[in-house]
């Protein structure tokens, strides 16, 4: 094989979610699609790097700062929903539920992984709450030890600030079988229960 | 979210294995790695993109033509593997086993998707084996009905021309456990049982 086909392929498996094989069927596909595959997905790669920044208000990416969504006088700007990563971002968007802001952090606390508050976007959080409208931070991180530990933790360093701090539910997702349910999540759900009276 | 990572996104997707979710998690993931993963990776699609081109003997890629495998001296003249596609021809690579020479169709025989033979580089197949010191053809095509199809073909054009014509073995593959393998290759494996006495 080429070493310019093996560079390729080598770049394309660093890619998450693609193997060595899946990168070597990537690759074989852009080579024979050249014209209308490889070099619009160059072009795309190229404007991307070139463009997008992070926004120094929120953390999230856009081609501008503050973004979009922090320059949307149509926001709430009294609802902060802060989350974990820009793709949580996306999810929550894809929803068109939530009308206020958002705080990316960037990752979450972990012991194991060396990473504390100046590791991940807080101190701005706490900053930017002081300094806003924010009535309401919305906690939507991850049902897992380290998101649950951040979580608490922002909790704590804004008590007193007169800010409510809320965080999402958890329990059975929807369309879930109660069967195929971890135990931990029903125990949950369980102990999350509502009057339903 | 900007257009230049919507665009990115959407030509991301169009790559074998990714949908619209692994898209997104390349997406992100290439954003984040602009220096170490995405512009490395720009440039290895611009180098191939520039350098590859499609062997005029074989129809392997490579960065000249004729490629490494036929310019090879040392590679097997009289020996030459019939295959689908480049992927196949990396695959028999790999195993480090075959010493001869291959030929590329691009694809098979399918009435259903209307390729003839002269869709395929069977033409070329036929003059390469008249014109050169071939010996054997060995099919290693698919064990599909299209795959068998055009192994046959193949066949019958090359009957009478002095060259022998085989094809790969068709069974129960290593470490393959009777149980799970389908029927139809058992009934296979069975009809093509050798004498081990």
């Amino acid at each position: 094989m080429s070493s310019d086909i093996e560079r390729l392929i080598q770049q394309l498996a660093k890619l998450p979610g693609l193997g060595p094989r899946s990168a070597r069927r990537a690759a074989l596909h852009m080579l024979k699609r050249r014209e209308t595959l490889m070099l619009p997905l160059v072009q795309a790669m190229t404007a991307a790097a070139e463009h997008v920044l992070v926004c120094a208000e929120c953390g999230n990416l856009d081609t501008k700062s503050p973004c979009a969504i922090c320059a949307d006088p149509a926001r709430d700007p009294a609802a902060l929903c802060v989350i974990e990563d820009v793709s949580d971002l996306w999810a929550l968007e894809r929803t068109s539920f939530f009308k206020g802001r958002y705080h990316v952090l960037g990752g979450t606390l972990s012991a194991l992984d060396g990473v504390g508050p100046d590791e991940l976007r807080i101190p701005q959080l706490i900053a930017r709450v002081h300094a806003s409208q924010v009535r309401e931070v919305i906690l939507a991180l991850s049902f897992t030890v380290d998101g649950q530990t951040t979580a608490h933790y922002i909790a704590d360093r804004l008590a007193g600030s007169g800010v409510g701090v809320t965080g999402i539910a958890h329990g059975v997702p929807l369309g879930g079988e109660l069967d195929y349910i971890d135990e931990a999540t029903l125990v949950t759900a369980l102990k999350a229960r509502r009057d339903l009276g």
